[in-house]
């Protein structure tokens, strides 16, 4: 399995807006009181949306140093908005002429240099985030108003950009967002899909989503999203991926949420097990500023979670889903397994008060099963329990002695 | 025949900037050095010309307040630049979005705030200039790559924009310019003008010039435009028009330009004059503001030019080209014709020193000929000189008497 | 006599502002509906004048330039503004730290540059405004409060500043005004004008007005300014001066004036011809734009002005008023006399349509007055009529003969 | 003993300037290479540090939301830069006219809102910052250059704003800083001091430090700082204060710090236990936003220490120093001393592996001395090794038992 992270970069064009991403809708179309006020208490009468594109400027943004952190996190892919429902595309799109952040804003083409320095770093892949709708295209909303009889919008805006990006940035994901109500037949997914997957240059190489369409999601495509924040909690057929945020309620960076609108490393670390227990991805997204900084909030989170994987993560790439997702009887426990290795993972979130664990799923076999914590050399002592699992003597450990924080793997070898 | 007026509103988007319409070009392509140091001393490094775009303010932009100073002025027709090279529409046009007047800047349709002010007025007409290529855009660029094999640009973008001021504007002209070097056929200019004349809702009244492809020019179209400040001094075949600039040196407004880059009252009234004489129309451009006003200087020569044509007018509305252009004897001296009422209107651009005025051309009928001053109300002595022409005595006024300053009008009847 | 010429580049500071120098009172003080309105449609939400700073810029200020022109308008002073009631100071002030336009905006002493341009051209001198009260200066509201028992502010500020400007500039003009309703004791306007005038480094050469604390205007000082655009029409016994503006209504410049706001030249040697004639200097204030130019319509009136003083320049400079001020026969007859040369001068407004200019105040000699016209070769013809004046015939002169426009002037030598 | 706050707010003045506080100073004095670079890379040409002013918006400022993270991290006193170095002052002084919060930036008195809302905390107390000279001031300058001997500065500036800081927020600490190499005579300080311990309106509650003019710091005044980040590691006879910051670098906000530029949570505990154990008093700084937040990672390092305190703050709050400081045996074991309550407290840093504590100053009696862990509800055992101390027997405990991270507290009674 695999862990990406989603940059929406959209924030920045709204220049930090406490709203973030979905501003422009809360604020211009839904026109929610709180959005109105703030922009009318702190931008000047008739400030549009498109007015913060100058105010993008991303002055601080350091592709390097972003693929440090990102690396740092333990993720394996990085996917880039490369353009979110606004319009406004990170790279210099010829069909997007001054909306676009080569030519207004920052003046510099932010997917291009991103994918360079990602792809500078061992084991670290890159694919792009693309909306097919835009809010307030007059081209899209006079398709729409014929019900989509006429496609004046994706024929000469999304199909060309869709084709752009491929060409020139080769992402090894497309992660399909925003069908606009309109269906893929308008879209006209199934032949831009036929030629990514047959003639493109990624053709070998790309994965995609579900997200092509009106009754697309959760149905076709690579693999299923189904919703955001999308944690089943059991096993899936399909490949599926839990996309989710780091910031509890936006997928933007939003300048006025306190500490406790974040995700606390267990939060994650527990999304994570949960994830990939049930057969799942997860894509944890961040949202940088309109300065083009990583906040250190977002910072801290990533090497947290990075230091975790360090430890455990043989629990989580490359597994698969075992018999089990979670016990049966001590909570807080899921399964990962290593079929190569011959393991079973336990990933569990509770030190138990006792020093001992009970699991009532693995079955060990005398003789033979061994029990490893995950970053502690010894191996560990158990006693099978026949058909209702073992329970297993954890180390007496000082705080310094843990191997790590939030979560530990013991890893079990021959067990049914 | 008629004066007009072009509005040159694109200068707004360089925000006054000293070098206007053409600044761009100089500073960005051919990198003029007090062009690109006049931007290096005065912008934040990066600024680009989209940053203008939000410069663009017109907060003092009053349509009726600049249709009166256009009445007062004597035109006919006024001319506003719907769009220029650089692409930036003055109106919301569906296939420019975030580079217009609506979306960015003034946050209003320039186009049809003036049209309903001018059409409000008696006698005074509304046209549409625009410019077939854009400098930037990148599809045009890519279309030139391929020497205008393909047609990517003006199939998503001139031709409809085209399409869409006719329609929602129904200009009386459409003034076409900038062919990008490329053929009629790439614009699809003829499919367009047989659309325009035939079906169009402007079928019956719309006139426009000659710029719709290389080699259209000074060749094919309504009316001849041949080249800016185009004043040939002698009859042509055809209608054609010298179209023009009060200031000197440029479309748009310069902030920086002195009193003596402004054309003073007499220069104008002789262009003028010329222009008529020779078949000709003229057409004087300004240019706004960028916050929306017509400079005082600019204020002052249009009510001039229309305290002129209050006495003069006769000479100049719905006359025709006489036989002689000009006097063979006294220079400055130009005819025109008022068919209808069997007059031949002489104005003369200096008052002789002697009061006798001596014409070459006009052969007097004794008994028969009245030779009037406009403006003043007796009628004047002559002697006729048989082929060599005729003197006219003029009047002794002193400075408060004249009729008129910086040239007057005769109007000969009965004369060959 | 001397014609002056004010800078108030205080309007600078309000970038343009419609309403100008007194915008400020207008918007903040009084609260006036048209003022709030433009404040709260054009600027951002708590926008004050301060955030005015930085937006005066003065890119284009080029003080030999302006020399240039004022040169042009035939003046022999410029009293520049070297601070207005909002306290910001044109110079670098240590008293006025970060509200001056060394620390904010141009960034440049404006003072020292125009007054190192203006002491370049031959006759033209330079003096300086400035206001003893600041508007919203707390230390000053602080006094006024306490009905000026209390003294922070002239002992903190505007003394010091005096001194300042004296000691830097050494201005040939001290233009003092806004007393604020305090007395000179409290400004301690006696004893800055006693080291002015006795210790100072100008102290030869210093002129100044009137505006001193209340109850010296019109009172005490220099010469008398008694109001602005104060214009008695009779003669007064001691020196004063008319300081008026070729804006109607503004000292400041004001981007929104239309062509009718400003006086035609016409008026302007009315005003002259009526000021001189009776003893009083006229200065003539002109407001530059926030970024540092002169517009297009003051730049012609001032060269109108000069063109006008080419020729008419004898009955003005140097002049002395004669014993009738006007003529009691024919209006808008003004006279000067020049007692070196023996000459009176008749400034005539209208050229009489007879020819002949009656006047009922000179008495002619025979055989020994002589008439000229000024800038007209030959002497004029003139019947004497005793006691009753004499009448003078003036010569028929085409529009291009006549040696001047709006104004004429006659110098009669010998005559009682 | 106490925990308090600094707030150098005066970075918000350079708007999330990456070089913060002092970037003025390396900017514009020193011209160090980065700062330079940074700012002709972002900012027009000519751009000032006063340019900043209205760029410090605060919109986000809220005292309320502020005072409750103050209040979550224990501390005890909030000291608010009132103005630091670059004389900005952050109420709406009279003495700095348009260089302050209230007529620049905010628009709002900021040193009022938030000692409103931190007085309406339980047990938090307010006090102010106060830079007694100004880098640029040029009153300042002028009596540098004359070596002090001219006071203009201190008169008209610096003092005034002290006794008008005390009369209009009765702080309960001044803390002076900025000398400016000149002599407390130079700014008289006694004479302050006298007024402020004597009859000011906060005489019998005030606390000021030791930073009044050259030569006092460290030898004069209430308590000592020495200098910056002074943690001695010994016990000192005089109160004293460690005043460091949480930003390892600044004092002032930067936006470009990495996550490991600011002290982990580990670092603030260790700091606060080696300060208080010697006798000190640790204010920890942080450096809001230039639009009024308390950036995340600060938030979240605020409430880590808040939560350590609410388990060991018995060990801190009102304590005393102990006989020994630091323990001879185990490294990172501090002492304190509860004299009312009969305790020792033992802070130890390092949980050791073995489970067991060697302290080798605490003398245990035998049957009297009882030993806890502050959030445990057992008492220890222990054994007593006579003159070379005792060992102590921790519990074993999950990471869920742990009562706290980070550091730990013993709690000893009746030892010597």
């Amino acid at each position: 399995m695999m862990v990406s992270i989603l940059f929406s970069l959209s924030e920045n064009i709204s220049a930090d807006m406490f709203c973030s991403v979905f501003c422009r809708w809360y604020w211009q179309k839904e026109k929610r009181e709180p959005y109105v006020k703030f922009m009318d208490t702190n931008y000047p009468p008739g400030f549009s949306y498109e007015d913060f594109g100058p105010l993008f400027t991303a002055e601080f943004f350091d592709a390097n140093q972003w693929a440090d952190i990102l690396k740092a996190s333990g993720a394996r892919y990085v996917v880039l908005t490369s353009k979110h429902h606004e319009g406004f595309t990170l790279w210099g799109s010829k069909y997007s002429w001054n909306w676009n952040a080569v030519d207004v804003g920052p003046k510099r083409d932010l997917v291009a240099e991103l994918a360079a320095s990602v792809r500078n770093r061992t084991d670290l892949h890159f694919g792009l985030y693309h909306s097919l709708f835009e809010w307030f295209n007059p081209l899209f909303r006079e398709d729409a108003t014929s019900a989509f009889k006429t496609r004046k919008f994706p024929t000469s805006k999304s199909l060309p950009e869709l084709y752009e990006i491929v060409a020139k940035y080769q992402p090894e994901i497309i992660w399909s967002d925003g069908d606009g109500d309109a269906p893929d037949t308008y879209w006209n997914s199934t032949g831009f899909l036929a030629w990514l997957y047959n003639d493109s240059p990624v053709r070998d190489t790309v994965v995609t989503n579900d997200r092509w369409g009106t009754g697309t999601m959760c149905t076709h495509g690579g693999f299923y999203t189904c919703r955001d924040r999308y944690n089943p909690g059991h096993l899936l057929p399909r490949k599926w991926e839990n996309c989710m945020t780091i910031d509890r309620h936006s997928w933007g960076y939003r300048r006025d949420a306190p500490l406790r609108d974040y995700l606390a490393i267990e939060d994650l670390v527990k999304e994570l097990a949960e994830t990939v227990s049930c057969g799942g991805n997860l894509l944890m997204n961040i949202g940088p500023t309109h300065d083009g900084r990583i906040a250190v909030v977002f910072e801290e989170r990533l090497r947290q979670m990075g230091a975790w994987l360090e430890v455990n993560g043989e629990a989580i790439y490359g597994t698969k889903p075992w018999r089990a997702q979670n016990d049966t009887v001590t909570p807080g426990v899921w399964y990962t397994s290593s079929p190569k290795e011959g393991k079973v993972n336990v990933i569990f979130l509770n030190w138990p008060v006792s020093g001992i664990l009970e699991l009532g799923e693995p079955q060990a076999k005398i003789g033979e099963t061994q029990v490893k914590l995950a970053g502690y050399k010894d191996l560990l002592k158990w006693v099978a329990l026949g058909e209702k699992g073992m329970v297993i003597a954890l180390p007496q450990l000082t705080p310094q002695q843990l191997p790590c924080q939030w979560g530990w793997t013991l890893q079990l070898t021959d067990v049914n």
